[in-house]
């Protein structure tokens, strides 16, 4: 049929290389090219030094790495006076030349510049908001659009991506299938959070019903809606149907934190194991951080260098201590011994400590940092801080459920062994004046084929502040939504 | 410090064997343990079959894969009259045995089981809504919970795990970084479909302002905010830094579309490429949409060929046909010239044809099935009927944009070289009467370093119809949200 038609076709064409064979600054830079080749950079200008000799020495990026190229200049390339002694920080270049071995200090390879093309000046230089100067992280969220072309936030964009990726590399390798579990849900929150409504109302002219309530029925989904704070329970379903699956999406919390550790939208994994118990979720927790980070100190030792030279010296050794520690097991109820040990003793805490609380992050850090001085998966809490889904323990007062604790951060993991026993499972709903018309569907999950299942949440986001040392979650996140703020 | 604590370590338990490293039903089926090993099958039984000579043959299903192992129960196991005979589809079981070569056909291997452990059992088996008997679509998506135990749900649930992974391994390995771009957004939809109101105010009784309307400066973001329609724009953003860039994440639309076409949350994959054009994006589809589609027949035959066998015969050769093709380029304008012809010759369109015509889907598919019998890249559409950050191309008329057309669908994926000329962009928001200010930010990229790019949309939910050959997109996303239902 190919031949049945009289168009012409379009020529292939395109700038340069194919785009997507076309060699990158980090490919130049680990010495995948050989050595006296003809190349083109493309990319932006880091920085630009003149010097006396007739040169000029142009730091070019392209994202693919931390470090960017040199590309030297002869101040006789035609352009040289009129384009490149104008050229300024992010200008964007062709650098067409021929890669050789550097005799600078710094760096192995450089490219000698044949021609220097100018593909997109930056307007104002000198009030460009991200100039070479150091700028305040608080000045650059308000330019979101344009952070990720300086150095922290390049480099963040880079673990985050490292991350993202050993996520499902880890999940993968162990025979998990990714879930999309719904973003809109017109399911309650389990007590997880505030959620944020969901509608196609026109809001200043709600339809009624007859008590003068907004009538939902009328709404696009035919009542309230939401968005997840959770994609726990949907997985379940396809854990009692699948064995093993996780989640990795967004999630919404409508609470109004102004901290340096909440965000309005924020990414969340949740695996979900069937036949397995609060011990293998555990092992499971540890075996998956430790993939994690080792993954990130692996992969991306020239990010992890800057971070620890300018953001958080600890970083680098935090991860390497975090993925050579065995993690220790410990009773929630030791753990509350423990700590009323500690204060017999004369360590302060805030908080007062007895059986029956919720940790607070000082307790928290007292176990894993001083007292065990690695991570701790605490284990079996009292039911009455816990959520319904969690299994009951024979002893009738606590729940198996677990948190990890890591040194440096505290809690950066929860989750529990599911209530897999419907009549237990109701008694809890009932107990909690939960309907059990509401989760009816989870309720199925216990009346057809249930098994022991377990799983827990991992915040994306404290994640990458605890591999990089970033203070602020806003900082980890390429555009955060916070409490008056949901700008680009 | 570890020897300073006094609690007792929580001792380390399983069910069976540690969950992470356990075999799965597709290494014992894949011949990666060795016969006459002792193992432990944990799943659901599919089928119960009771043979006159003293044994039951039980098919065992974890998900791992989609055949089933079989399970030979002898009657004199202690539990057979009692507990084995009353075993019913989807009751959950641990089956302790030896691997052996099956004799019977249609297995490699199966085991002998010496012990059949009753985990959970199915209640009211004759009144289960995924017993073993055919059911609807229609009813499964009620059941929506529950229906990933069914074959046919089961080998979605897989095959859109394996297209999810392909993706996410195909851009890394060409270096690209996966960008979470925001859900909630205050930005407009550009024309893209209506939109999601997201909102923390008590929609019975909102705040106004003097004019009445609602006050949303008192709202959770200070503003009106939306769920995203698309982070083409924002993800650009993190293009012009970092050079090789995609998003993969939900994208809403509030269209009131009740088809088998349309939901109102689905997946859609977006990659933005630098210092490329719209040959290169085109090249970057065809690439692309090539590795996803062998990946599945890579990696999912046994599903492949239960949807080929119940689904649609052709879902197998239509996959192999599209990744042996060498798509072809067209331009709009000839496309449309060579409708007219067809027309000439007889060929009946519903829509007219004329240049300036967005193209309906008869159009595309006499284009990709008819005229050319392959995957086709149609560019340079009329700039009236495409969005205002397509590049103009010089005849001033049309724009770089492009679909890509495969027989048997139509369109499957929408993508464009994006305007990088400020004073081009500008007169173009002027010429549509959108406001500079509201993309002050976006105009920004053109302002500092602006480099040529392009990218494309890749509907996720689309591209497993196109694999599977499922009719409805509600039956290929887990808990399917359209007009009417968000239920689950």
């Amino acid at each position: 049929m190919a031949d049945a038609h009289n168009y012409r076709a379009v020529e292939r064409f395109s700038l340069g290389e194919m785009s997507m064979t076309k060699h990158t600054i980090k490919d130049y830079l680990n010495g995948r090219v050989e050595v006296g080749s003809q190349v083109t950079l493309e990319g932006w200008v880091r920085t630009r030094r003149d010097s006396k000799a007739g040169f000029s020495f142009l730091q070019i990026h392209d994202g693919s790495c931390f470090d960017p190229i040199q590309a030297v200049a002869p101040a006789t390339l035609v352009n040289y006076q009129s384009e490149i002694l104008h050229l300024t920080t992010h200008c964007a270049v062709r650098v067409v030349g021929t890669l050789i071995e550097s005799q600078g200090k710094g760096q192995r390879f450089e490219v000698q510049a044949e021609r220097v093309e100018v593909v997109g000046l930056v307007e104002n230089p000198d009030s460009y908001p991200v100039s070479a100067k150091r700028h305040s992280f608080e000045h650059l969220r308000t330019v979101a659009h344009l952070r990720p072309r300086t150095n922290t936030f390049g480099a963040v964009a880079r673990v985050r991506d490292c991350l993202s990726s050993a996520v499902h590399r880890f999940f993968h390798e162990h025979g998990f299938l990714w879930v999309h579990t719904p973003i809109i849900t017109t399911s309650d929150a389990e007590g997880a959070g505030a959620m944020f409504r969901v509608s196609t109302l026109d809001l200043a002219n709600p339809p009624r019903d007859d008590q003068g309530d907004v009538d939902f029925s009328a709404d696009f989904f035919g009542k309230a809606a939401s968005l997840t704070v959770s994609g726990q329970l949907n997985v379940e379903a396809y854990c009692l149907a699948l064995s093993r699956v996780y989640t990795f999406g967004p999630t919404f919390r409508a609470e109004n934190s102004n901290t340096t550790r909440h965000l309005a939208e924020f990414w969340m994994i949740e695996p979900e194991i069937a036949f397995a118990n609060l011990s293998d979720d555990a092992d499971l927790a540890e075996e998956f951080l430790k993939f994690l980070f080792q993954a990130v100190l692996n992969e991306r030792p020239d990010d992890m260098a800057f971070f620890a030279q300018h953001v958080d010296k600890d970083c680098i050794t935090r991860l390497e201590a975090f993925v050579a520690a065995s993690f220790e097991r410990m009773e929630y109820t030791d753990a509350i011994k423990a700590l009323e040990k500690a204060q017999a003793k004369g360590e302060k805490f805030e908080f007062p400590v007895r059986w029956g609380i919720d940790l607070q992050s000082e307790h928290e850090r007292y176990l894993t940092e001083s007292l065990v001085g690695r991570p701790v998966v605490l284990m079996n809490y009292p039911k009455d801080i816990k959520a319904f889904y969690m299994r009951m323990n024979d002893d009738g007062r606590t729940v198996a459920a677990m948190d990890v604790l890591a040194p440096g951060i505290g809690e950066i993991i929860g989750g529990s062994q599911r209530e897999e026993r419907l009549d237990v499972l109701d008694s809890r709903l009932d107990e909690l004046g939960l309907s059990k018309e509401h989760y009816a569907w989870y309720r199925d999950l216990r009346r057809y084929g249930t098994v022991p299942h377990a799983g827990f949440g991992l915040g994306f986001e404290r994640t990458i502040i605890y591999a990089t040392g970033m203070a602020n979650i806003r900082d980890v996140i390429p555009y955060p939504r916070t409490p008056g703020n949901a700008e680009f």
